[in-house]
């Protein structure tokens, strides 16, 4: 927690559940990752929280853009970006949106497939396209790998046919899965993206980008290694396969830019046993995984909570702590050992820590009635 | 599909992702309800699919109503439902949930833990509670055991422990699991919840009510047994138990009402190969596990698809189903042998059957930057 968001929560005294993010320490964030990766261009990944203030900040910042829909680029356009500075990140998109893109001047779009090819030459003539690749993704909390990208092989087909669809074919981009937590991956897709620069170079077509996506991870209960530790990684493998020739890098890092700076403030419904002897105690908050905490599902993004009772010393035991509604599904946490105070008690608040990233628009509309949780930007 | 859904279709062509609920066919089926489960009062569970005119239909039909929030219980006033006739049906509550509830005249409320009961003998003194008990959820699709409910000993000392506080303690409920589609877990629990009867008359408490949950399925991709199996098996359980003594019955049914009567129109955004020797095709609809399906959650719920190219006799080959997001965990069916037309391509229209229920209020606000899909209620 940032002393602003102290400070904010100890004068608002907001009503929970809420989302509290502060937007210097976004802008931190970013710096810190310009400093580790000086030779990168930062694409925000607006789908991490696309909130106005943050995207004015980044904006200021000199930041690019990585967009995962229409309405995502039109977001960035109102915060004040260059439309020269959005990529279209999803391999995925709409012929309506691929054409509102290009007429707003969105130069770059992302494929990993025949038929977007195709929808691409047809609706956004003549523009700079990548392809992205399939790669492994151990090491990830949140892996992506199986939904987007394609075989070596097969790229090489699809740049060969954008040049012939007359396309610009401009470079290729791989992702190691979100919260990535080792820098082998990056190094071993570095390596693959080297190969086919050089397979095409000999059919001709001079690819100039490498788009190493994003993944950077950040600390939620375990340690996790430092920016450097990446940045250093990435370059090392760059100059191995590139020499003193390296191609434009982007990065298009999300969480490790927000996720840091939010909080999400909840107060505890009810804290239940079932029967005397059961040592485990189940914590339900007013968020769960329907509420906005859609990286809980399966456990993989385990949050650090805060309670107030967490300063006294007092004792704590196992709990499984789950979301508010009916469902039997919107359980956060059962199996991955966590405990609470035993003072925790109906109608306290706790606190969700790193929670800037993946919540603020992951909320259901209205699930069993619920609104979605409040936001604050400060 | 009804031939009402198929003519606003047809006439109206209406923008995708969109939800087409057929308030007739919701009528019929708390009809058919009605019909198998006579002496069974029917709560309609509001988190299903809680739109004004699903609720104004069954308020007119004299349908009894089971609200998640205090959210949902303002819902079904606004839609002309008495306070008398809804259950406060969440165990887990918010003391000013609990308050508002009661004050609007609502005379029944859940729980399955003692603080919970502490609450609401404080917030609603007086009042009839029920207690939730644990129960086998097997053959159920979408299972709900975990996290709700509790022992029959702990279930006996909260029921005594009501009564001293002064609420009136009235019955007990259970759940066998959504989606149910066996008749035994409702024999075995009906077998638990008299056996407790017994006990706590022992104990000079004669309980008068049996929430028997809902669950009752609905035809998904697999056929399943008709409603009338359902009725015949928990009338024979209960007379079996009670004899000639029948307290009263309720039933929550959510799912059987409305699903049916629904259907989410979506327009294929991508389909795509990874290389050409690859059989398998991923189709990428505009509507994915956060657009509003989130019951594909782990495969569990199996949507049948219709497609324009069904009539023609046209090959099908495998196919794997995601959503238009960025997101890697986005994806409906991979393992569930999905097959659909060879000829399906970006731009055509599908529908996905039988999806009124529990979609609406489940998608995200703005994932990705998309809206969540529109509603049509005819």
């Amino acid at each position: 927690m940032t002393p602003k968001i102290a400070k904010f929560l100890a004068e608002q005294n907001p009503a929970t559940p809420c989302l509290v993010v502060d937007v210097d320490r976004v802008a931190a964030r970013y710096g810190a990752l310009a400093d580790a990766l000086p030779l990168a261009r930062i694409y925000y990944a607006v789908k991490a929280n696309p909130a106005a203030p943050i995207l004015s900040r980044l904006t200021a910042l000199g930041s690019y853009f990585d967009a995962a829909s229409i309405e995502e680029i039109e977001m960035c356009l109102e915060a004040g970006a260059e439309a020269s500075k959005i990529s279209f990140g999803n391999t995925i998109k709409k012929v309506s949106a691929i054409r509102r893109a290009f007429a707003a001047g969105v130069p770059m779009f992302a494929f990993d497939s025949a038929e977007e090819l195709d929808k691409l030459a047809e609706n956004a003539p003549g523009a700079r396209v990548y392809c992205r690749l399939l790669v492994e993704n151990e090491g990830a909390e949140w892996p992506l790998s199986r939904k987007f990208g394609t075989t070596l092989d097969h790229a090489r087909d699809l740049m060969v046919r954008a040049r012939e669809l007359g396309l610009d074919p401009y470079g290729l981009s791989f992702h190691v899965g979100s919260q990535q937590t080792g820098t082998a991956p990056y190094e071993a897709a570095i390596g693959r993206v080297a190969m086919l620069f050089t397979d095409l170079a000999e059919a001709g077509i001079d690819l100039r980008m490498v788009n190493l996506g994003g993944g950077f991870p950040v600390r939620y209960r375990d340690e996790v290694p430092g920016i450097d530790d990446f940045g250093r990684a990435i370059m090392h493998a760059m100059t191995e396969h590139f020499g003193n020739d390296l191609p434009e890098m982007i990065v298009e890092p999300g969480r490790f830019i927000v996720a840091d700076a939010g909080l999400v403030r909840s107060e505890v419904v009810l804290v239940s046993r079932r029967g005397a002897d059961n040592p485990v105690r189940w914590v339900y908050l007013d968020i769960g995984r329907f509420g906005g905490l859609a990286e809980t599902e399966g456990e993989s993004i385990r949050y650090r909570i805060a309670t107030a009772h967490d300063e006294t010393g007092a004792e704590t035991g196992p709990v499984a702590i789950a979301g508010p509604t009916c469902d039997g599904a919107d359980i956060m946490y059962e199996r991955a050992n966590y405990r609470l105070p035993l003072a925790l008690r109906s109608g306290d608040l706790v606190d969700l820590l790193s929670t800037g990233a993946y919540v603020s628009t992951y909320a259901a509309q209205s699930f069993n009635g619920f609104a979605p949780l409040a936001e604050h930007y400060i």
